[in-house]
């Protein structure tokens, strides 16, 4: 595929690290909630091996925070999701599908309670700030939800765990999955939650004062030399193995989520509100009738910008491609898929058209890995 | 400023002349609205001349359309903007800033009235349809609110007027500024705005039936060779020279509408109910702090991706540059900044720091030209 320079702008927001990652050879950009979110340090199958087998870190500032406070936060907050976060606790990351009245996905984030009445919903690509804002005007809440400044950096990869306890102290060994504290670096807290967009482990540092994380950010490629660190983003084939879904990519407005697979997230049975619950269990009843999928393809090279039509033997659609990448696990192209149900019960062949060739493939589960 | 590959994906979507505009030869794009919006065929300078002059086309269908629907359409589109749209009529487009209940704007869109119980929101670049579903919810409205499938492709420049008389009639030369009405193509009937994010004059082509849109596409470059018609995008010194705010760059939920000059749209006198209506009141009896301003600096270049501070003669911070841009015209760096009222009360005459030099400049009325 030809490459096509961004034209940068203040809308397309820098973070506090872009200076930072030009010099470290940043070479290709996505933009995410208005930023400009990293998508390549020259070649990303080098960066995947990288990734799996050392540390790396990443400007994930374009994951911006929704904070919500106040005495009607929680309401709000739980209006938004169909994952029951009455028992929640504080210190505690939860993934959160918000759905609106027709259990459409607005946004898939991880929501992180700060205490009883605050909390910070770390989104996916859409401006959850305005479907919260919306709703707390027209339900007349009492809160206060701004974007408040916080620029993620996270560390990932096996080698993270070594690295940040060399920088933290023994703490934060202690910090489980999804859990989050606050550490201290030269005299300022930061918290820290071990989490990522990548399965091979690591934390996510939710800088507050930027002065502290930038120095924090240099001091971590000091420190990392021992663990072979390397600037990085989030890495598409990586993702795509371990089945970490992106919204926008995967799923849409237009896919509820038991067809993404969400169903340990859906609490119908407790007294929870939320928006689209009726909707849910009216789905729920009648069954869903496409569903995410994986998909591996006899195929070595792909390049995907739009979704590409999945056909079934007789060359009738049945679903589309949403992301895919070149697996070097499985030597063989790899994807992510919405197809239909009819055809999902029948068959696990599929085929597709990649540049003119027709291509074989087999539907399987995710995660692939 | 070094040249970042953009990341293409599903979620950074395609439009439907994707395919097109690349054969003619796009060379950058920005994201809008979660799609790829062109932001240069080569040289932007190139561009600007003959913009100026000639005709273009543009792929604008980043600019996407939130459709309202039903019995309390009106009452949702009025509670989200403070201009009166009491007596607006089918048929017409309306500049209408949209604000939260803080008077922050959200966005800066063209509204549409297609009839009583249709609305067609024109927006920039942030996600009016979850406000707009927030509200909706919230106040239990009765409106369908949908994203259509509509992609425009807009027609720009002095010639616009000539290619368009002789693709859709005499007709069409009949339609008022910020009118719209329906014209056929072969057939099908599009709707037709004489609009533009340009102020060279031209038409916005609002493409629902896809095939027939790419047919004009491909015949106004077949129609258009007399008039020496090229591809094009939206351009950032002609809009500049025009003060053609984009939201994201100038403006911002940090500002309101008085800040950014935009008094005539704001109707505080009538009935109607809108968000923000009290706290406008309130700004407009206490006076704004600061105002969007033009500025024209003894620079011959520039490249901005983020602001640039302001300073007055003695070196004290007084504003932000937001966007600028080398202007043909002026000979001269020029720029929409946000400036301190005390500041400009006082003084015209700033300074700017580019790349380790310092340029002087002065304050001027928006728009330059």
């Amino acid at each position: 595929m030809k490459n096509y320079s961004i034209g940068k702008s203040r809308r397309i927001r820098s973070t506090p690290y872009t200076s930072r990652i030009e010099k470290q050879g940043v070479t290709s950009y996505t933009t995410y909630n208005h930023m400009l979110l990293p998508a390549a340090f020259g070649s990303i199958e080098d960066s995947y091996h990288h990734l799996k087998k050392y540390v790396q870190v990443w400007d994930v500032a374009a994951e911006r925070q929704v904070e919500i406070c106040g005495k009607d936060s929680a309401r709000l907050i739980q209006l938004m999701t169909c994952r029951d976060l009455s028992k929640s606790k504080v210190g505690r990351c939860y993934y959160c599908p918000i759905i609106d009245d027709q259990a459409g996905i607005i946004n898939d984030p991880v929501v992180l309670k700060l205490n009883e009445e605050k909390w910070w919903i770390s989104v996916a690509d859409s401006d959850v700030i305005l479907f919260a804002k919306g709703l707390a005007i027209g339900n007349n809440f009492d809160v206060k939800i701004i974007e408040p400044n916080v620029d993620i950096m996270a560390v990932q990869g096996p080698k993270s765990f070594k690295l940040m306890e060399k920088v933290f102290g023994e703490k934060i060994t202690k910090l489980k999955f999804f859990g989050f504290d606050y550490f201290e670096f030269k005299g300022t807290k930061h918290l820290i939650a071990q989490s990522g967009w990548s399965k091979q482990g690591g934390y996510e540092i939710y800088v507050e004062n930027t002065k502290s994380g930038l120095e924090l950010y240099d001091y971590l490629f000091e420190a990392g030399k021992e663990f072979n660190i390397k600037p990085g983003c989030p890495n598409l084939i990586e993702r795509i193995e371990s089945a970490l879904l992106s919204y926008g990519n995967d799923m849409d407005n237009g896919d509820n989520p038991y067809e993404c697979g969400f169903d340990k997230f859906i609490n119908l049975d407790s007294n929870i509100i939320f928006l689209g619950k009726e909707k849910l269990k009216q789905i729920k009843s009648e069954g869903i009738k496409k569903k995410l999928m994986g998909v591996i393809l006899e195929a070595k090279e792909i390049s995907l910008s739009r979704s590409l039509d999945i056909k079934d033997e007789k060359s009738n659609k049945v679903g589309e491609l949403r992301s895919a990448c070149y697996s070097p696990h499985f030597e063989k192209v790899i994807g992510i898929a919405m197809l239909d149900m009819t055809f999902l019960r029948m068959s696990k062949s599929v085929k597709i058209d990649i540049k003119n060739s027709t291509y074989n493939g087999k539907v399987c589960d995710l995660p692939f890995i």
